[in-house]
């Protein structure tokens, strides 16, 4: 065991544990939950890029020695590959504006750095954790940079597996391009579409997602690194935040810069509250699709049966035999469950009090979760059911011959009242709305064939 | 015009108007909506209620002369009765945590009562909204006191509203009480019930909120009235809350008692947080139903058109014929309407500092819209939809005699993996279950006959 | 009276009334709210350059005659001109997707139109509501755009006022530019800051949500018109959608373009989610601007008193001389009212089905109400507040000199926990850092006064 | 290696797993999230409890045989202790409307009971998990079931420390009551009070917590068990739901008893969206009380500082000395968490279609979240903040004699105008009340001295 203090007291601290004195603090104050620091490496690489730049540029400036800059390099490298994240022990929610989360980074960079050096962990009068690792940063510019970066590095695998998605939607457009059926508008038979546009609306509106989460996600690329406490720089030399942005845009291959208000940014959680939009937007548009996607399978017998989703498990302890939208309903459940962490955000963001948001936390807690609840749920919904999914042509043209949706094709021929009425009469009497114009001599049936065929129905223009 | 003043200095008002400086720096202040106090008649009801209750209990403290307390009781009963409700014009949202309206109504009694004493309004030295009319009170117990009432004076059109709404359901429920059809989970086919029973459902649904909203607003019998400014009661008379609260209860014939702890519930917003909470899961309930009206009428052709839905108007400016589920569909937007409001009296709620919370016009305004809104809906649910719904028996039949629903109730006989292996060879050769039983010998023709009765199949125990 | 008839039967109608059958019918089937479409002009401005620009298209196609398409577009200028509107007698939370509101422009131009043409309204053989006013459209691809365009029309509005307010911000910052104040972060004294820098920061933030907000409104240019009924574009000529997007773009000088898939367009309601986003955002931001304020200014006696509002009106109805922050409150409740109409329309647009999402309605009811409470909100909160703000320079003079903010500068100089130590030490003895500093003998009064300089302080950079 | 097989297919199971092949396929199907079924204990001895039931009432009916109903029971039993929970391997969110975790306990137990009887897992034709263990069962009944129970379970932890909490506010309330203060309303001083008061009030608006949640969880006695698939029972024997509850009301101590309507039961969330919001509800109030600790502990020499939390942690990374308010921040980020849950609860609440809600899984996972956050929270909030709390009596004191807090009680003696004067001038020459109304000639000494005493300006009545 070895003694630390900070200065509030001193702490036994296990020799091989790699965090200090403030971290065992968090551990003690904050057990709120079990989402922990570690299960979230983004974060911690954010960390780690962050305070590598740091050193850099304080190296640049001459305030920290080389041997100093290099071993703390080092041991955030170390961090960047995945290693040693198990001392990140805090719970994700914490009070404290993320300063523990902070000083857990700056701890165990610190430790790692001292062995590096020949010393051993704790021994910081030869590397110090605030001092030397967190020099001329603060919690409030260090943690929120390390959040947006975070988010950055996890943004991609969202974006990986909502691509394959899309491509998936678009394969299925093609592969049911020739497949009429009746759209419905208001769950009520509209007019003649083909499966493969309905599919192919998929793809559209998922591909709009891919363009405005990478849209939205430049917002981060402005960061109030160099504020330190409150933005007024404090303890920090002048030049100093442009070499340690350009050190962090250099490390990862960003084009960071820096934000143009920085009291504003140190307590603004604006574009946290746009990301998150951003997300809840996408959940939103998966689960509306979810839903479709359960109508059209509605079945198998006493329902819609469009298409077929791959059957993933048996449906029921009880109902032999049934099979259900069990992927199209968890695609929901994420979907509310996104709504639900932005409405926390929301709240968290509008708690800001003066020159900071304690509640930054929360809302890094709330952000990392559903980019990877979306993350997993774009992968699975389309390995589990879009990639499987099959059309019953022959329901599809059963539902549509014996529908009325090409009666909005005789407007133009016959006029909206005549149209009406023949779709009044075609509900009353059961028959088509073929034979209905046929019999009202409305129209020839040369003309009549020409009007409906399929393929004019659904490409007129 | 006659010249007014407060502690900020004069205005002038035009002679015939009730209200006076404070409400016209109110209006001034506030250009906020336009919903207007004037548009909630309960909240004036419940402050008149609260202005006379107060006022008999002054008087029989003999701090308030009679002739001052009679003529203010005169002017409560007016603004009870619906009169002079145009001088209350301040905007429903407002800063200043209701003392704009309670000084609205101080003002425009005090006016009221100047007048059946034969004064001229604004000769506030023979009796004043302040000293006289809000003797004893102060905004922070009048007003919160107030709304309570005000929302149990509205609630009962809500419940009547909605007691007709279950009516009409349980007579649909018993109109289909004999029509067998296939029930859905997760909208795939599952066993058999009966449309009766399916409407019976929503009867009962709905009538346990009609006991939990009447047992909510109950929390609302527990009022601060007497803690006036932060629950301390200062500038009280011993024994004045006493009076006023039994003052209050007599006039209104409910049963209010002072709450437990004045302290706590001058910032408290709890009790309209759980009110919100039961106005929305009132609309979750009806847009649930909502929905399952659309889909259950899904057609007329292409869909599952198990019932019709009155036609309530033409569907489309482009689709001849089409008629849509439009009262419905009018429900379920208010249910999430009503759910975001709830979200905004959760954020005001949380928003209380210190002794008060000054977000509680925004709290008000959103109940009262909520309310006005559930009973409204359950209203036009029920005139314009559900009493004119009509089953389609035979749809009901056909999809229910084709499907596999009934396989279910062979488990006790075949086991539940045999009937899965019947269920699959159904669906993979279209033919009945029923066939496919007999011609694997696994049941005599009257047992399956006895077992797949339709009648047994909804009610088995 | 007049007679009208539609596919559900006849009605009679007031002959000077210029709606029809189908407005009058939904009048009667939405008595849900008192949120009536002439109450949202830009609504119905959005509506009429949408017919303007199809009846110039159709024209152009040949499809509806020159003498009723001038008639349209006559009638359609006295729309936008601000005529007729108490015509728009519906409410605006409706079922139907938007056809009522659709069908109710219809009518209304027909009408208007065939009094231009000498003819009286109902004569729809002449001109009519459906096959001429409505040509070429369904509700579902003119009602959105409509919608788009409305909030086109009504936003300039909200930038107008929040540019006003962002520049009370910044004059603000330069009045106070040279009071030196404690900076807090966690409600705890932090490091020193100028009351400029707070007030910049306010301004600053701001500024941001002017290029944001307008810069989500360009989603808006995208539109689905020339989609009809599900986006296949059925009975439209080719080249209708490019000439009727020509022609809006022409009218209304805002350059609209159609969506790149049309099916996806017609169901989606991302691009008001997102905007609703950018709303809410603007009001957190607000709320969180009102909340500082209301802190900054707590006293007058027993708080922070750094700054006064200017006194807009008697703060209580008991308290004597009592003041309170009334503008300020009133931001924050428009903000979490603005943060519940984001979740009604995140519900809304979640609930979309098939080819088209029937809620559609509640989203316009919502953003318009937020952004007509946003625009009001700002213009209050500047004219009300922010311009009349006074700072109490002594008092944050005495607060700063009494407090340890500066003691941060000293990290450099004697390393962070010889500085923690002093704070210690001043905090349980009630000495100053100065003091302390001295007496320790850790740096001469000449370096101390120099680095603890205000200026420097605030500036260190 | 063992072969399981089911409806869709057969699969290899290591042979000392406990699941089955349905829960190895629900694994595969759903990597969602990290938070696993074995991590909620009390859901799973809620399962648990209801298969005992079960297993005793089909015994009592004679469809089970004793020796399969014993083993079922002692398998129970295992889990209600504790044991073999890390079978219960899949995502707590999942699509299927439970029916993999219902699987899975199927699974886990009949295994469980095989290895009991002296056979080994997957030899399911000595005892099956769904012929036998979920017997007279369905998903939707068991399920829901369930995750009642489970909840009823895990309260009681939430209640004792909240109970706990509540102790501590009235021992604070108890050591603080002879301390006067300024009230604050709108976070402007208003009248005087008792720091014990102040937390007497925390301690009165949380005791109403623990009677409403107790209140409201007994809707949780209300159950559907035995209605089955859809609530008609199907297979389920005469008396058998009244056996299985009975023996569930046994096992549990806990009163269980059917619900009115089972077909309504089926798909209806209510009782959860009200448990939601009762738990939502002492969020948002302890949130508010951690804002106002945090307001009252401002400081320590620039704000309020009347009171002292305890010191838990070093505030800052940079700033020397500084504590920071952790506990009370992160009771409020708790607060909004919850109220995100309580959103997506919400929105799967309304999801619900026809015969059954498929979003129930995700309701339970955020409903658990919620109590185990609240409870952590209570815990910390009382052991690391508010026993530790101390009074800074001498600032009260000063804050309250430097006041105008005193003035309202002068109304009663010389009208409010007066009154209103006096605390003008007050403010404008920073005099004292009792000097200026001395000065004035309006009370003499004596009379003041007596009305402005302390004592009966914080227990006037």
């Amino acid at each position: 065991m070895r003694i630390e203090n900070d200065s509030l007291g001193t702490m036994a601290i296990e020799d091989n544990i790699l965090y200090g004195i403030q971290t065992s603090r968090a551990i003690d104050n904050f057990p709120i939950c079990n989402s922990i620091l570690n299960q979230y490496p983004s974060l911690i690489q954010g960390l780690a890029y962050v305070k590598a730049a740091c050193a850099q540029a304080n190296n640049q400036l001459g305030i920290l020695e080389s041997h100093k800059a290099d071993a703390i390099y080092a041991s955030c490298i170390d961090l960047i590959n995945g290693n040693h994240h198990c001392a990140f022990a805090i719970s994700m929610i914490q009070g404290g504006a993320g300063t523990s989360t902070n000083m857990n980074a700056n701890e165990v960079i610190a430790n790692l750095a001292l062995l590096k050096l020949g010393h051993r962990p704790g021994q910081y009068h030869y590397l110090h954790p605030i001092n030397d690792v967190n020099l001329s940063q603060s919690t409030n510019d260090a943690y929120p940079t390390a959040i947006r970066l975070g988010l950055l590095i996890e943004q991609p695998k969202l974006l990986a597996s909502l691509t394959k998605l899309v491509a998936s939607f678009k394969e299925k457009a093609k592969e049911f391009s020739d497949i009429h059926k009746v759209a419905r508008t208001q769950l009520q038979d509209a007019v003649p579409m083909t499966l493969g546009q309905e599919f192919g609306g998929f793809a559209a509106t998922l591909e709009d997602e891919l363009k405005l989460i990478e849209q939205f996600s430049k917002l981060f690329h402005k960061i109030n690194l160099g504020g330190t406490a409150v933005g007024t720089g404090i303890n920090t030399e002048s030049n100093y935040a442009e070499l340690a942005i350009e050190s962090l845009s250099q490390l990862t291959n960003i084009p960071f810069e820096q934000t143009h208000n920085l009291i504003a940014a140190s307590s603004d959680m604006g574009d946290f509250v746009t990301y998150s939009s951003a997300l809840k937007r996408l959940g939103i548009k998966l689960s509306k699709i979810a839903n479709d996607l359960r109508l059209l399978s509605m079945g198998p017998r006493a329902g819609i049966s469009e298409i077929n989703l791959p059957a993933k498990q048996p449906g029921s302890s009880i109902m032999p035999g049934k099979v259900n939208p069990v992927i199209p309903e968890v695609v929901s459940q994420v979907a509310y469950q996104v709504a639900g962490f932005d409405s926390a955000i929301c709240m968290a963001a509008e708690a800001g009090q003066l020159q900071l948001n304690a509640m930054e936390p929360l809302i890094a807690f709330n952000l990392f979760q559903s980019l990877a609840l979306l993350t997993n749920t774009c992968e699975v919904f389309n390995k589990h059911c879009i990639s499987g999914i099959t059309a019953n042509q022959a329901r599809c043209k059963e539902l549509f011959d014996n529908s009325l949706a090409m009666v909005t094709a005789l407007n133009p021929f016959i006029g909206y009242e005549a149209a009406s009425r023949i779709a009044k009469d075609a509900i009353a009497t059961g028959l088509s709305v073929k034979h209905l114009v046929l019999k009202q001599g409305l129209l020839s049936e040369q003309t009549l064939d020409d009007v409906l065929t399929p393929e004019k129905l659904t490409q007129p223009a």
